[in-house]
């Protein structure tokens, strides 16, 4: 499958709607310079296309080796993990201080985006570890960091996350999982569902982070602690030593990620796994959820991605399917029927808006780890606490419906597995439900990013829409197409303002219903303001003579996002507010089967 | 996987939004009074339910073989085969003077939806012999229909539809194969690829209904002719004679309907393949255009018939799951989350829908064909053929909608295919494509349907949907829910009003980029239109206690409908004015992957 790195893009968003440049100027940033950002992007995509792509349908096609507990990854995976290692591309945000190359949020945005267009089920691996070194760093003793973060940023060892259990899926509070102290470390016993990379052959050790409960622990979920439980417990060197008692006790059989084991982990089965404490007894769930934030935004951007590789292979089959001919007799390709061109549309301007939204909320991750000023690392804490639920939510559910339209552009070929446009489709099918399905994310913005805060930080973000409204009316001069946007971007921020006026009165159970229909609005949205914000970007470079083929595909893009995406966020609106009497009237009669 | 026939409510769409007292009044069809049409839906439910539901997923995992020419289908299938040609349930609708049951087309589609929704894979073959069926029956000579039909119509012989060739997809007009005259029949030779059942082991013979060009044919769509060509060459007794001159050359690897056979069919390779003209020479595309009006709709009610099972699939899901717990600390299942019964609702209320306007597209097929009188023919022919390519396309894309809902319901589950949920997904995947993707139907919609007839079509149908809007109106008798209703249909009745006179207005190519929307919109406001008249028969049933519980549920589900689907037309009608322009404006050079 070929796959290229939407650099220009990709700088575009970073240098025009993040300010690069002042995420430049953070402390410890300060390498992070639009000549050294673009040369990393430009190294990053070689190695997506070159090493990541080339594996994916391979990945797909061949799948998995399962035997006595030990996973096979397909041929040709071993070594390009081993590659990414070598290059460092395994953990490009962590501290130098653990060997990390310490790459902006925004930056690794990009990184993630790239890998996880050319390879989904490949980079689920790297994105697991990340998230381990995140809440080890943020969470472990000095020890435990020393022993387990350098090697888990180079990537010699990797990481996953062991929350799911049979009888609790999304409902954490129903974990069993047993802890037992033991000298210095714990005895951990259980078992855990849906692991991802839970055992591979990629790696000489697996660090797997698992949310378990100790002897005297309270119920629920205030009753959950996080351990650290190594495939082989190191050795006095920090080499990998005794095995521990955990396994692999089968993988799954899946829609897609075919080449991503999703493990069922069993600790214990001898006496217990030894396990160490992270941080705090029974405060393991705010850790994994900080820890969730990170990896939330890292399954949005796997959407995006995904939703990039949908579009470039439709477009390149569009660019090249001749069917019909031009009323001159000429042969044409579909590229040249209008409905072909307003999915393509539909995906790449969708695309671009997710994409734009994503890194935005990676930005304001750097802001709210670095600034040096209290108050702006607050601000952008509420920001990153507001986007992430939606940039991880309305980007999958787009990939969804990117991949579906890249199949439909190949007609009858997209149904073959063999062209490939049905493996995104597989692929992405999965991203609206892991790290927290649509409705969870919807939940979780309705609930605690909104009503919780009593709107503020949505409130925030409706100033930052208006500007970008107003700076669109200036922009326009008369102009009736410049005057359209800023008339969108309004009411998109009408719309979001109404919304959260709303829900800040509810006492009811309408937000629970209302909530994946506001979360669509919400991205159709913040999408409209972000494409905004494109637009004057785009015009000015134009205007510059600066990268106008771009430019001008990016203006494109806005005016068909204006009247071909953003009329759905007033329907959604509607529905959001008048839907919730119907919905909460539905009972289980009316779903009865016998009738 | 467990499939219920909806009996229930075919039976209420039938009776009450279908007139069934006045269809059984029309000539041959005498017999069909709602106590037959009960008994034979209660029978067909059975085989669907316990012949055809349990070999789905067989067949989506054991898949077909393939060696040496030879297909074999999975375990299991060539009885369930036997059993449907030995119950008469492979061509309900045919004439009784060739062995048929003579059953009400709007009779048929029920019984197509639930072997559909059963089975997919496996009622492709009955339903492409029905379409061969029809072709014979409606030009073929009556030498050529005592000699196959009576065969097709038991199921002893199945058919096959051959359109496609490599180099032409949905453009016919590049159709390359060829016909040769030699005494009373011809020599065929070419390359079709996709065709359905093109080559199995449940029947003795295949009779392939092959579009090729004669050798004076002129260019283009006026030069196609439509052959027979059998497998296997009846002999004077009419049984299965001498193995005619082609192949299946390969089967293909798809996403999905894995069990159904998609053949690459060589004709000729060894002097060419005897095949019988149909009809008159060059107008074999018009006869395959009618008979696929037939194929399409029938693919429409595989739509239905996945979003059926879909939707079952996941309230049975929904209902048992437990996950978390009430206020009292009881544990609950999922289905008391709002957002899981709002998902559950738009599966539910838009498959009852799109049934209700399939069902209204059957009816009108036995009026246009059975009536006595030729106006009222004339007026259903047309109501046909404007409802043909809403019920195809809106039909399937919901279902491809409805079963992704149902994959998001079942969370992590939803993605390990043993689940079967998956399933629903990659199967309902091919109904948006094939018989005419999406984009097609739109284009026939929007072109032959509305501009070419000017609009008459549609403003008889606006005329039945304001009667509807104004008899919920008297229905209303001031009540707020039911003049809520009327509204509905009202202004679903203005939106398809609008859209046809600017269509009929339009002299350029606004109506190819809006064709998709248009035809989206038609199925959202026609929709509303059935569910209005649904409303009121199921408030009659409840006054005369009659049926209560379904029409309780019916009545949740209208109003789920008007206050959760309806609210999108508005959204799509402004797309589909406003949104031209700018997809229009698109190029190749807005997509260009090298920037």
């Amino acid at each position: 499958m070929t796959y290229v790195a939407p650099t220009e893009d990709m700088m575009f968003v970073l240098e025009e709607l993040c300010g690069l440049d002042d995420i430049s100027q953070l402390p410890g940033l300060e390498d992070a310079t639009a000549d050294m950002v673009g040369a990393i992007l430009e190294e990053a995509g070689k190695f997506a296309g070159d090493v990541l792509a080339p594996l994916n349908a391979v990945g797909d096609q061949s799948g998995l080796g399962f035997s006595e507990g030990q996973v096979t990854t397909p041929e040709g995976w071993s070594a390009a993990y081993d590659t990414l290692v070598e290059m460092g591309w395994n953990a490009p945000t962590a501290s130098p201080d653990h060997g990390g190359m310490g790459l902006p949020a925004v930056v690794n945005a990009a990184i993630l985006e790239m890998f996880n267009g050319a390879n989904t089920a490949f980079q689920l691996c790297p994105l697991l570890t990340q998230g381990a070194i995140e809440a080890i760093n943020g969470y472990a003793s000095d020890d435990l960091k020393a022993l387990y973060l350098p090697k888990l940023v180079t990537g010699e060892w990797t990481g996953t996350m062991n929350l799911t259990e049979p009888q609790a899926g999304s409902d954490l509070a129903a974990i069993r999982s047993k802890a037992v102290p033991e000298g210095d470390h714990y005895r951990i016993s259980g078992q855990k569902i849906y692991i991802t990379y839970g055992e591979h052959d990629m790696a000489e050790n697996i660090v797997h982070l698992v949310l378990a409960r100790l002897p005297d622990a309270p119920a629920g979920v205030k009753g959950i602690s996080l351990f650290i439980v190594p495939k082989f417990i190191p050795d006095a060197e920090g080499a990998p030593g005794t095995r521990n008692d955990l396994r692999c006790v089968s993988i799954e059989h899946k829609l897609g990620i075919h080449a991503s084991p999703t493990c069922t982990m069993s600790y214990g089965d001898e006496g217990g796994a030894i396990g160490y404490l992270v941080g705090e007894p029974n405060t393991g769930l705010a850790y994994m959820f900080t820890m969730m934030n990170n990896a939330r935004l890292g399954v949005g951007l796997q959407g995006v991605g995904i939703s990039e590789a949908a579009t470039q292979h439709a477009v390149r089959y569009a660019m090249d399917r001749v069917q019909g001919g031009t009323p001159e007799g000429a042969e044409a390709t579909i590229m040249g029927h209008p409905d072909i061109r307003r999915m393509l549309g539909l995906m790449k301007a969708r695309t671009e808006a997710a994409r734009a939204l994503a890194f935005r909320a990676a930005r304001s991750l750097d802001f709210a780890h670095r600034s040096e000023d209290e108050e702006t690392r607050a601000h952008h804490q509420r920001r990153v606490d507001l986007l992430i639920p939606v940039a991880k939510a309305w980007s999958t559910e787009l990939s969804v419906q990117a991949a579906s339209l890249g199949v439909q552009i190949h007609g009858g070929m997209g149904y073959i597995e063999e062209t490939g446009a049905a493996q995104h489709l597989r692929d992405a099918r999965i991203t609206t439900i892991y790290e927290g399905t649509t409705g969870i994310q919807a939940l979780d913005l309705v609930g605690r990013k909104i009503k919780r805060d009593n709107g503020t930080a949505a409130r925030e973000l409706i100033v930052d829409m208006k500007a970008t409204a107003e700076a669109l009316k200036v922009q326009s001069g008369g102009d009736a197409d410049w005057a359209g946007l800023s008339a969108m971007v309004e009411e998109a921020a009408g719309i979001v303002s109404d919304l959260t006026d709303w829900l800040v009165e509810q006492n009811g159970t309408e937000p629970l219903s209302a909530a994946v229909n506001i979360l669509e609005t919400f991205g159709i949205c913040l999408g409209a303001w972000v494409m905004g914000d494109a637009a004057m970007a785009a015009s000015k470079r134009l205007a510059d003579g600066r990268n106008t083929t771009h430019a001008k595909a990016k203006l494109s893009m806005v005016r068909f996002y204006a009247s071909n995406v953003f009329p759905m966020a007033a329907a959604l609106h509607a529905i959001s507010k008048a839907g919730n009497g119907a919905t909460l009237a539905l009972t289980a009669a009316d779903f009865d089967l016998a009738i």
